[in-house]
This record gives C-alpha cells, structure tokens and sequence, in this order.
C-alpha cells in the first residue's frame, strides 16, 4: 500500500527518491518473490481511502500481512494509526529516503509505534526487505 | 456524524472502546428517544467527505443539530473545525472514552473551541447524553 | 460539588456563565430528578476542604457518584485529581462554559484523567447532563 | 484552485472573509483578464483530491501557473505542499484574510515553503493579484 | 491583603524582603494615609481564605480598591486571578521585591491580567504607592 | 508533616503506596527512635494549614527538623516552598513512592530546591532514614 | 519604504535577493505607474528612523498608503509594528524572496498582524503586486 | 523617558492608551510636582538615542532618577537594559497600560530586571507614581 | 558491530528484547549468510571504542559494510554519528525493538541522519535484513 | 559505585561537595557499617566502564545492592540507565549535593526512573543513608 | 568596530568587563600591532549606524577585515547579521566576557553564524588575538 | 587536548574541516611557539579517558594551561564540563569549524562556561590563537 505523492515516483525529486517509477518497484518485487509470495499493489493520494482499504485487508483472510508507505500521511495522520492498531493484521512502515536526515517535520512518525516494525533510506530495496520481514 | 474507524466499533480494541458496535448503538440510540427526536446516522473515514456532509447538513432546515464524533481527526484536523464554524447549526462533540486519560496528543482537540459542548467517557452512553443536550 | 468562585455564578461575567445561579441550578436540579435520585449540594473556594469532601463522600456508603465542578482548580490542583484517584467512587467532570473556546491555559485538565468522564459548554444543562450519566 | 470551506464563502464568518461568494469572485477574475489568460476555476474539501488536481493539472500542458488557496488544508497537510514540491508548475498561495492576525495555528503554513510567492489579506483581490503575479 | 508567608516579613530572608515587618508596614501605611483614606490590613496563608476576602470585599460597598500582595499565589493561582474578575472592585498588584529580578517561575502573573495595575520593586513603598493609585 | 491525600494511605492505590497506613507507619517510626528523639506526627490536606504549621514549627525551639512529605503540592506550591525558605528549620523532603518512575509532572519539585535533602522510593522506610538524616 | 541592507540590493546574495538593485526597481516601478499614482521611494538602515517615518507619512494626507520591506525588522522589530498599528494609512508588507523557504528566524512577521496584507517570493514584481493592491 | 511612539500618544488607538497626549501628561506632572522636584521630559524613537541619553543622564550629577517608559523596546531591547545596568542612576519602568493583559509578546519585559521597579497600568498616572516612588 | 547492554540480551527484559542471547542470533545469522557474505561481531559497552572500532573498520578494506546496534549510545551520541561520518563505509542502523512504541526519549535517533538506513522492531530478524540491505 | 569527578573529591569546588576527600568517606562508611555489612568501594571515569561493572555486579551473587553515585552521567547516560534496568541487583541512587537548587540540567535524572529509591542531599552521610535502605 | 554601551568600559559593571576603558584597549592594540597592520577604531550605540557603517567599511579597499564586538545587539540584531552576509569583507565576532557563563539570553549569537569565527573570554586581550586571526 | 573523531582529520568531510590533519596542525603549532612555549599534543576518543587526563594534567604542575577541542562531546558531555570545573589549570575551548553556522545541536557547548574563553572558526589557526592567550 501506498500512500499521497507515490503515483509520481520517478518524475518526483529524483534527487531524494530516485528514478525508479513505482510500475518498475512493483514489478521487480513481484519478479523476486514469484515463489514466494502472492503480492498486491495498491496506491491513494486520500488518507480516507487508505484507511477504508486498511479496514478492507485487515479483516480478509486472504492477506497476511501489509507492508505501508504512507509518504507524507506518516508524519501527521492519526487516523490511519488508529487503523493500523485496529486491525489484526501486522503492518510494515517503509520509506524510500532517511526520512531522519531530512527536515526535522518527518522525524516523527505518527504510525511507527502501531507498527510491527519500520525501515527506510534502502530506496526500492525498502519494500522487499519489508517483504522478507513478513514472511 | 462518526469519523475514521468508528465503523469498526466492537472489533477495534475493545478494551478501550467497549464490544458494543455502532449499529448496536444507533439502534439502542433511535429506539431510546423514539418519541423525543427524528434522528439520523451517518460515518465516513474521510475528512472531506465529513467537511461536505458538515455543509449539506448545516444548511439543511430538517436538522436542528448535529453530535459528531470525529474520531482521530478530532485532534489533526483544522478544515473540519473550520467547517463546523462556517454553519450555523449547534454541534455537540462526543467520545466514546475519556480522551484525557490516553495519550498526550489526544489531549488537545482542534473541534472543541467551536463546538457547543463536549462529552467524553461515557461510552455509547455518550451520544444519549449529546441528544439529550441538544434536544 | 463545586469548587472556587462558583458562589458568585450569576454575579460573575454573566457574558461567560450565565445569569443563573448556583441555588436556582441546584433548584432546578433537584426538582428535575425529584423521582430518580437523593442529591445534595456543596460548595467550597477552598482546595483543602474539596480534598477532605472528596474523601469524606468517596468512602460514605450513601453517595453512588460525585459530579464535581472544580473551577480555576480544574487546571491547578493535582493534589484534587490525586484524591479523585484516592476513592473508589466515580467522579463526572462538569464546566459551564466550553473551557476549549476560553485562554490557553483553561485547555489543560488536571482531573480529567482520573474522572469517570467530562461534560463541558451546556451552562447548567451541564450538571444535568451529569446526573444523567451517572444513573 | 481551492480547497476546504471555500465553497461556503459568502455564507460563513462574513466578519472575516467578506461577502462575496466564490461564483461572484470568480465571475470578476474571469471577466478582469479577459484578455490577457485562460483561467479555470475549481473547489473541493477533499485533501487527497486536492493533491490529485495538482498532479494532473502540474504535468498538463496546458497550465501555466497554480493559484492555490489551501484553507486550513494550509496549516496541516504536509501531503499538499509534498504534491506541489513533486511538479514542474510554479503556485501561488493565496489567503483572503490575513493569516498572521488570526489565531496562532493559522501563522505557520507548510505549503509557503515550496510555493513560488505568497499573497494575504486583500479579500478577493488576492486571487487577481496572484494572476497578475504569474503572467 | 497579604498573601502566603507575608506574615514571617521581616524574619524572612531579609536580603530580598528587607527588615520591615508587616506590622510596621502597616503603621506606616495607616499612619501616611491618615487624612486621606481609611485602611484595614489583612493577611492569610489560605488560597480558598484569601479568595473568600476576595468575595466577600469585593461587594461591600465599604470599599473603593483593593491592594494585594499574592505572594506566591500570584504566580500559581489561577482560582484567585478568577475572583478578581469575579468582582466589580479594582484591585491593584504589589510586590515588595522585583519579581523580574528573581527566578523564572516568578517572572509570570495569573493575576496581573485581571488586575487594574501592578506595582513591584519598591518594597513597603510599594503599598504606599498602590494606595495612592487607588485614590 | 504530611500532604494531601497521605490520610488515605493503605486505602489508595496500594499499588503504588503500599499497604500500611499512616499510622501503622508513624507508629513504627516512634517505636524505631524510641530512644533516640521525640518525634511528632501531623497531617492535613490543605495548603494554607502546612504552611501555618510550617511558619508555627520553624519558631518553635522545641524542634530540630522537619519530615516533609507534601504529597501533590510538591509538584505544585511555590508557597510551601516560600515557607520553607522562610524558616531556619532544616526540611527533609521524602516521598514514599519514586516520583521518578511516574508521570512527567510528578518529576519537578518545587519544593527540592530549598529543602536540606531529598529521600524518594523507599515506601514507609523513607520516613525512618528522613529521621536519621536529621540526627 | 525600504528597510535595513535594501541599499546593498543587486550587489548582497544575488541568489536569494536578485541582481536588481533598488534604483532599477524604483525606475521600472514608476515607470509601470507613471499613469496611476504618485510614487516615493525611501530607504533607511535606522529602526528609530523608519518609526519617524511612518509616522510623518502616517498622518500626511498626501499618502493613501504605504508599501514597506522591513528587511530583518520584519523578524525583530516590535517598534516597527507599533508604528504601523499607531496611524490610519494602510500598510502592505512586501519581501523579494519567500522568506518560509529561509530559516526558521525569518518564518515569524511581527508586522505582518498589523500590515492590510502581505506579498513575498516575487523579486522586484513584488512591489509592483503591492501598489496594484493599494490603489 | 520616553521611547517609541509615544510621540503619537492621544491620537494613537485610544481605547488601549487614552486620549491624553504626552504634552498634557508632561504639563500635569510638571504642575504636579511643582514645589516638590526639577523634572525634564524626552522622547525618541530611535533605540541608540535612548542608550545615547541613558549614558549621559546616568553620569550627570544634576539628576537623581530616571522614569523610563520604554514601548516597544521594553520587549526587544537587550541593549538598553545593559545601558541601565551600565549607570549608576535608579531608573523606575513605567507603563501606561498593563501590560499582563495584552498579547504575550508585551508580558515579557527585558529591563525590568535591571530597573529598581515598575509600574504599569494606571495611564498618565503611572508617571506619576514612578515620580513618586523616586523621591 | 553492537553497543551497550547488548551482552545481556536474553538475560535482559525478555518482554522487550526476546529470549535469543546475542551468540544465538550471531550464530544464526553466520549460518544464513555462509554462502553470501563473510560477517564478523563485535560488543562493546564503551562510546570511545566503538568510535575506535568504526574509524579502524570504516578505512580497512576488507569490509564492505557496517551493521551497527548502537543500543542507548543511538539517542545521545553525537560523537558516535560523527564517526559514521567520517567514514566512507556504508553503516546501517538496526534495532531489535521497534524504538518508537517506547519511552519518548527513544524516538530521536543522532545517529539515523548520517546512516545509509535504518531498520527497526524485526528482533534479530533486524540483523538479517540489514546484512540483507548492504549485499 | 562512584562515576566522574568523584576521584577528585575534596579537591573539587568544596563550596558544593565539601572537604572530605573519597578515601574518608569510604572510610567512614566501612567504619559505621563493619558489623552488619560488607563493602565494596569502586570508582571510574568511564561510562562504559560503570556499565561493566554493573553488569558484573548485578549477576554475582555476592552482592545484595549497589550505592550508586553516578556524578554527571547522572543526567546523560542513557546507557547506564538501561544497564540499571538490565540487573536484578537494586540500585540505590545517592548525591552529595541537593542536585535540585543547582542549574537546571542537573534537576533531570535518567538513572532514577530505574533506581529502587533516590537519596540527595546529605554529603557524606548520603552514602550511609543509601546502604541503611539497602539493609 | 563596538556596539552599544562598549562607551562606557571601565565604568560600567567592571566585576565581569574588566577595569579598562576603550580608549586603553584601543591604545594597547594600535601598539601592539603598530608595525604589523593599520588599525581604525569605531563605536556607536545605534544598531542602524553600525550597519551602515558595516556597508561603508564592507565595500572600501582600504580595509581588509572587521573585528566586531556588537554588545547585546549581538543577542538581539538579524539586521547586522544581514549587514555581515552582504559584504564580501571578513567579519571577526569578538567578547570581552565569556558570552556562555552569563546569562541564557546571551548564549544565542545571532551574528555568529555569518561571521568568519569567534572569540571570547579573554577580555581586552580577545581584540587583539582577532586582529592576529585576521592578518 | 584532542576529542573525538580529530584523529581521522585530513581524511573526514575536508569540506568543513580542512584537508590538514592533526599531524601537521601539531607540527606547525610546535613550529611557531618552539621559542615561546613547550607544547604537549594529546588526543582520544574516550570520553572518560579525557577526563582522566584533565585531572592528571590539572593538578601537574609543569603544565599553565590547557587548549581543549572536545569535538562532538563539546555539546554532550557534562562530565567533561565537571572535570574543568574540578581543576585549577585555565582551559581554552577551541573548534577549527565555527560551531555556529552548523546544525542546531551544534550550537550549544556544555563546556564554554566553565573554560576561561572560547575561540572557533579559524581552522588550525584556532590552536594557535588558544595558545598565544594563555601565554
């Protein structure tokens, strides 16, 4: 799942968050876990829509677990970690960049302590490391 | 009006939140003040679509008031606040738990300055209270 | 109960609190609940003798709860949320006025974390409210 | 563009934001720069359509600058001004009252930092202004 | 009136104080007013005494002002800055040392905002010179 | 000398305090130093009272010390800590509980900066070596 | 009116400031206004003279406005803002750059509250936006 | 002493100042003081001519005291509280409003710790005061 | 490479840290990775060495990358963050908690800016993705 | 178990830490206690020393306790605190001086929150105080 | 180059300036340096004169560098900070005092940051080792 | 006396710190004093080993002086600050970079007040600068 200004991945301030588009990340994740895992991509600029969908795939038992980029939502949404805590599924924070080394703003982040567990600064690697965490 | 997760009610951390879920609520809620009120109910996870409801409703002649639980946008968001200011119609805030007594950044709320009055604690018995006060 | 400056209400910046005083509310009070409940009616500026009452009521076998008005020591006194804490009776918060649309530091309740649940902003409907809850 | 409560305008708080409505001031925009730019009008409370609005508009052809009035979405969402910083278009933030008079959460705007300039204060001769600005 | 440990003056750190003591502050006061005005002296060390006086002064028609040294109440309570405004006397605020030149948490006055004017600095002439305000 | 809410020892939050009540502890500690002083035992929850006593003893010839557990006001009565400062008594401040092990505003003592020395965390031992400190 | 090191403009920083010096940027502003007003222009690095200013210009019936770049005072100087607070002509504040995209010390205005409106990030054109605004 | 924008003292918002000019106040406490003390009265809105006047006042031996009403600079002026500490002379800190009651940013004053005390709240009868609190 | 307390793992606060010993989850981690990469471990308690260590490591060519524990010495270490960027290896931060549902001060990291990564709450799963990260 | 500076004792600015040098209160202490305990006297420098040896200590069975004066790590070490934590041992934090009237950042320490009580204060006689709880 | 009240050293506060007057530093200096470089000596108490003075001398040939002791207007002034970074001249920040074993207020150097370096501490000497740091 | 990280000089970021290591600046430094003084060159990462070699070189009779560039532990270790505090030889806090246009955490030295002065910003120039004012 991924949160507001990710559909732009690659045209985006390539200088922070490389030109990898968020197709080709999800297409190389898909390509290295084909044996392992069935995954599903989903991306929303709305905070309501991510919470709708974290309610969705909390409570379907086809999933076991989410791995979360919630961009810019990370840092001042209290809802979606009400979601997160809400649900039975175990949730992965990923960030492409180190969001420590940036602005003092995304030093915080609302959702991390409702996580599981939280990695960032690997670029595209974030996600497949957060991948190999779940399974 | 109920905000983000309140549509889980009864499965999210009952320990906080009691096992009772919403339909149980509104329907203890319509049938304890069958005779006094007209009421109806309403939830969403998304602040616009909460903001947009706040000004269909406020301009409405059927509604002589409003009891909003906004849930965690309670303490983030200013554009609902802005929205309860900008009509005319009384809204009375709820709760279900005591937001005091949980963590600091739940201590501070964006809506209360504009609302009528406040209620918290009192579980479901919190939205009677609120009828009651608007009534 | 109520705390400081609570004898003065109707003398007191009716433009905040209404031009009703403490005996009418108490007045009106106890005739709204004449069938339902035993209430009694205590008031005191000083934050030793609200301690000592608290202690007093919180061990007294008659009394089933305490609606407490604590004014200015709302914000102030830990020593009164210490003693609400101290009794095993549950305790409802009450203001008059929307204590979140006054000066800053009105916004912070000490007692609240230890009370039962709040009510604030419905004027003497406030205490009402209260009551209520706590049958 | 703009966002939360705007489409009140007119009806909410006159005291601050004047009497015009949104239809009236743009009807004036539109006919003031007749012939000098194309201008398109367009509002919404939702944070996420927002953010797609600046996505699409900020990669189409077609545009050559953002007016932006955020509302309170200006003190909170850390998603738009990422949005704005992700694309080519130069925007201008706009305000109708002056920010710095009003309470102290409307002092800071984090959207201020990636916009091209910043205008407050002059009701709906801010919006002309801005216009003027990018041309 | 006096507030907490005002009482010791004199015997009490008299390095900021001086060696006046209350009674002779007094005396003097009593004695430099003699044809001008009729004073009466009073001093507690009960937050909820001197908020009583407050009252209690406050609609005797008797009076015409009121000079209070607060002590340490002054920085601390708010329940007695809420009597002050409670009550349509003017009250003006002693202190007999510099309170700007001391520690921090004496650089704030709860009660300064609701007084008519504050005096500090000049020692027992610092009642001589709110009495004279007063006139 | 004992603060707010020390009267209920044994019945409060035992959990915190421990199971012996004031008097079980004060008897002990008379028995302990049976031979070795005359102690005197003294409670009230009002601040007003602990500073009149404090004023009362800190004359008085007849004592050598004081044993101070000022319960909630340590945290926030700047007079006490004025009546201490005021007095040549040297002051022992105990706690029976680790104030530091417990909510943030439970960690600032007004009152440590002025008292001889300070004993936390040691349950109804903290009185008996507040005692020997003094000897 | 222009505030401290405007005079240095085109030689200080040209990457944030531009390399337009204040004479170019009058000569290009009275030219664009040749027809529509009578424009002065002044420049000073003295607080106190910027005071003297507003205030002979403030009360001269020969202006109906005045747009001023307070340069650092905008961040430091409360006297400035008095000045402006203290005449009946309006003033709008104006900055070459944006000043929320510098450090945190230019992010506050102390004029901005009693300034009509505020322009910033435009270069030169922000005068020119400022006296459109004006007239 | 006056500082900044007294000089506009009576046509200046009247509502927070009065209606009395500085002439008039001057004049006042000139025939006020007539047999008693040799008064002079300055004013400048420059922070260097007050500094200026403090150097050479406080080492001129016709003087005894200095009433200082600083404005503005009283908030901001770090150097003319060195050039307080820096003279021999006692200067008294005079306001004609109370300051307390006023935005936060005038609660804080930088030389009252130097002066040898202050005054604010009673208008033109402030000078007054300070004058007699010299003698 | 690890830091302080590390040595007690498995000993220590099993409910935060698990039961694995740090020989256990090196073993287990030298076994995943026999094939992969050639890893050595390293313990120490003290700043100094640990600073030495990365200053020998971070210019010896053998080693292609760091995984750092840096346990308590993360949140108030500067001199450690200097290290790791004084070195041209890659370090990356790992934790065995998730450091953000702990105590606030647990939530700055000083070292996270100058680290390539970071990953956090996977237990000794932490160790494998991060050596996971450097391949 | 002594931490920083205390090697220097008596040296050291005896105005706050008196004359008695290390050797002479250890002497003192083996002295008063040689009946009833045994002693073990340690000092170090080095933080990551203290947390060795408390390591060390806190699993050897020979140990019942440990005095712990940990000087200026007290209000920065982390490190310690957490090895505190990581020991069954309790832990009695003792100071020479009442570290609450000296400057603010020696009134937090990171160490009590883990320690079994906390003793300030009494010189010397701390120590004693520390190992009569420890009994 | 000196800033306000430097006039009066020797007289002013001589416990933490020293005994020296200027025209003794300056005297020392011009003596000391006689054979090595061609010294100008300056003061003035106003803000605005030192910036102009900092652009006059910024841009002259003749000088090669600026020692710079901006008394408190080094606490308080982001307009001689902005003089500073607007000229290509070499700025050295000078203290007769050590700035950080003074009060909070004059821990904070608004200057330093766009000076060259800085020094302080060591009274008149200070001067003369910026003067070697500039040659 | 060298802090932390200095050892890697010449090799770590030359962009803040010069190309020079400590080798040469020692070389040069001996160069320029051979006639005037006999310097010792000393240098470690230890926090604790620093203080030992304060203490040791404090009380050493053939040493007048100590030039100390504590690297990053100048802003974190108080226990450095102590041990400064706790010797009679005068100490020269020295940076090659200026401390003050670098991060915020950066700004503060712990050890600035108790050294006799402080001189930062000139490169390896600093060391020499230290020397020449303590001869």
């Amino acid at each position: 799942m991924n949160g507001p200004n990710l559909n732009l991945l690659g045209r985006r301030e390539p200088g922070i968050y490389g030109t990898d588009n968020l197709q080709t990340i999800a297409a190389q994740l898909f390509d290295e876990y084909r044996d392992e895992a069935e995954l599903e991509w989903w991306q929303s600029n709305h905070e309501g829509s991510i919470i709708d969908k974290l309610h969705e795939a909390g409570y379907d038992e086809r999933y076991t677990g989410i791995v979360l980029n919630a961009g810019a939502y990370t840092h001042t949404s209290l809802a979606i970690a009400d979601a997160i805590a809400a649900i039975p599924l175990p949730v992965v924070e990923v960030h492409l960049s180190n969001i420590f080394s940036r602005e003092p703003i995304r030093h915080t982040s609302l959702i991390a302590p409702v996580c599981m567990g939280s990695i960032s600064g690997f670029g595209a690697k974030s996600y497949s490391l957060a991948v190999r965490a779940l399974l």
